[in-house]
């Protein structure tokens, strides 16, 4: 039986391409090997590389003058390799602060030697806001503005995308690509980890505008370096081969099931429906304001702490698995990435209902 | 139809494993998630993790004053990492060159501001020997020696672990770790991609000596810092989770067919089986020094390059894959890693008698 899985990351993938994986796991196109076992620079995984970028650039509709880069690291390893692509030391580089993830770009960028503007910090109101639009004023010398469009911990998303003032914008998407349309030409490098909404994890998708390429730093490793990456098409090393492969499978089935503007209208209706359902219960809360409320990660609490133990190991004995919150805050999470279908979020919805009856 | 894969990395995988992570890609022990779904925070991935560390140590004899990393970026990540959790700016290092790993080694450390020896330079030689033992004098004052025991494109490899005269030795051992035994206490760090002998590409393994940890370059980006990895058990972010949990499957079949020294002893064998071959020939030939040849890569060359061609294809339609050699060299290679049987070596050889007979 298969469950529903709430897990921030790694997470829910669509099952069709879990199924087309196992299916051939073995026998790769009838190449009488496996995909993990065929070497990068073949025609067959060469292809296969350059279909997963197609599809990701048919379906964010990428502008020729933006490369796509499919490096390892994580989303983490950005954290360096966007201000040791970008400046040089002693540079001004401006960053948003909407929570851990946000704060762990930051820390990376402190660590290179670099004047570090923090626009805006949403610590007063504990990370569950976002600055709110023209809020803050980005500083002409800047190199680029950074932030955080969702961040996964705090449940905290932006509405809007920020005018950087004419300089790069650079954003971590990792829990946000895919999960609607969204207009590439507003930024100067867009990365990602796979592991939300497009893949398992050791995949990281970058995406960044040509002229910003070969301005990196000489002591940048190579595996991080945007331009060596862009001419050699991700593969200056071994890249992640069983990764860009279950990307192209994800990608298909996002394109299947009606492309971005249809799933961010899934998307948005499942959000809307446990919203909804927490809101209008007296026994669960979200701390989110508004208009800064994710549509992929739902933090809530339960009335009554004590009983958050017992919320879990009865929901994992519904199959609905990894609702625990972060360690860092407690309480509980839903995280419903693209993969997560209506009828999870409905099962979790009567959970819920079930479990406050019970106990409120 | 399963054919022989002579592929230098990715590479040929133990059926067994593959097998293994097939029948459960959708449903991992029961658990009715994809071990491709699973939270890296859980218990059940910490415990897979643990799992394959485990059955490292145990195959390696890995000493408890080692820490065992599981690492994103390759091997050539290591390139940049070593110098850069190693040193300080100014430093000396010192290098062995045998071949084109070893120079991307030293590029590595050149790019990292450091005083880089080059002890030993095969250049002479077109890099088809190793330096014999003991012709090279290790600098006292260099922080490190760095070789790379053996070279995939070259087929060069070295018979005998190299004296760093007290100071830490440091290998590249992506494409022979797991081949036979080794003596752990030699090295102050050894690291290594995966995917020749242990799994997948996207994982690379680092073993260091826990004295080695914390002297890293403030710059060092989190990703490649062995004290943070070695603290967080290699969580510091999202580890490539499916990658590790291969490497437990590929451990576990290492071991149940006997362990190193077993697979030493196959690894010899098929090796001197395929060098006979090739030496009782006048139509094949190595280019390599007797002392210095590879187990694992065996280049070779035709009597007549216009047939190089013919007999990658002929090979092809035989079930004999991907026996073109490097791009930069061209004739053949075989790669005769682990999951590479004798029947394999035989096939290949049987055919190499064949395709002399029709056409020298």
């Amino acid at each position: 039986m298969r469950v529903y899985n709430f897990s921030a990351g790694p997470a829910m993938l669509p099952i069709e391409a879990l199924t087309a994986a196992q299916s051939e796991l073995t026998d790769w196109g009838g190449s009488g090997m496996s995909v993990l076992e065929v070497t990068h620079r073949g025609k067959p995984f060469v292809a296969c590389a350059a279909h997963a970028e197609s599809a990701l650039r048919s379906l964010l509709a990428i502008p020729d003058n933006y490369r796509v880069l499919f490096l390892q690291g994580g989303a983490s390893a950005q954290f360096s390799a966007v201000p040791m692509n970008l400046t040089a030391s002693g540079d001004k580089v401006a960053y948003l602060n909407t929570g851990q993830w946000s704060a762990k770009a930051i820390a990376g960028a402190c660590a290179q030697d670099l004047d570090v503007a923090v626009l805006a910090d949403e610590k007063a109101t504990s990370y569950t806001t976002v600055p709110s639009e023209g809020s803050f004023a980005v500083p002409a010398d800047a190199v680029y503005l950074h932030y955080t469009p969702n961040e996964t911990i705090g449940g905290v998303e932006f509405g809007y995308v920020p005018d950087s003032a004419g300089i790069p914008l650079v954003a971590d998407m990792s829990s946000t690509i895919l999960s609607r349309p969204i207009d590439v030409s507003r930024f100067g490098v867009i990365y990602a980890g796979a592991q939300k909404n497009m893949g398992p994890s050791g995949l990281c998708v970058v995406i960044v505008r040509d002229d910003l390429l070969g301005h990196s730093r000489s002591t940048t490793p190579g595996i991080l370096e945007y331009k060596q990456m862009a001419e050699s098409d991700s593969m200056l090393n071994t890249p992640p081969t069983f990764g860009i492969y279950l990307l192209g499978l994800i990608l298909d089935w996002v394109a299947e099931t009606g492309g971005l503007a249809a799933m961010g209208e899934r998307n948005q209706a499942k959000a809307q429906a446990l919203y909804a359902a927490i809101d209008n219960s007296q026994f669960y809360a979200n701390p989110v304001a508004l208009d800064a409320r994710s549509w992929m990660n739902i933090p809530f609490t339960l009335a009554d702490p004590a009983l958050d133990k017992a919320f879990v190991a009865q929901a994992e004995a519904a199959g609905l698995t990894n609702l625990a919150g972060h360690r860092s805050v407690g309480g509980m999470r839903a995280s419903i990435y693209n993969a997560m279908p209506m009828e999870g979020v409905q099962a979790l919805i009567d959970f819920m209902t079930d479990f406050e009856q019970h106990n409120a």
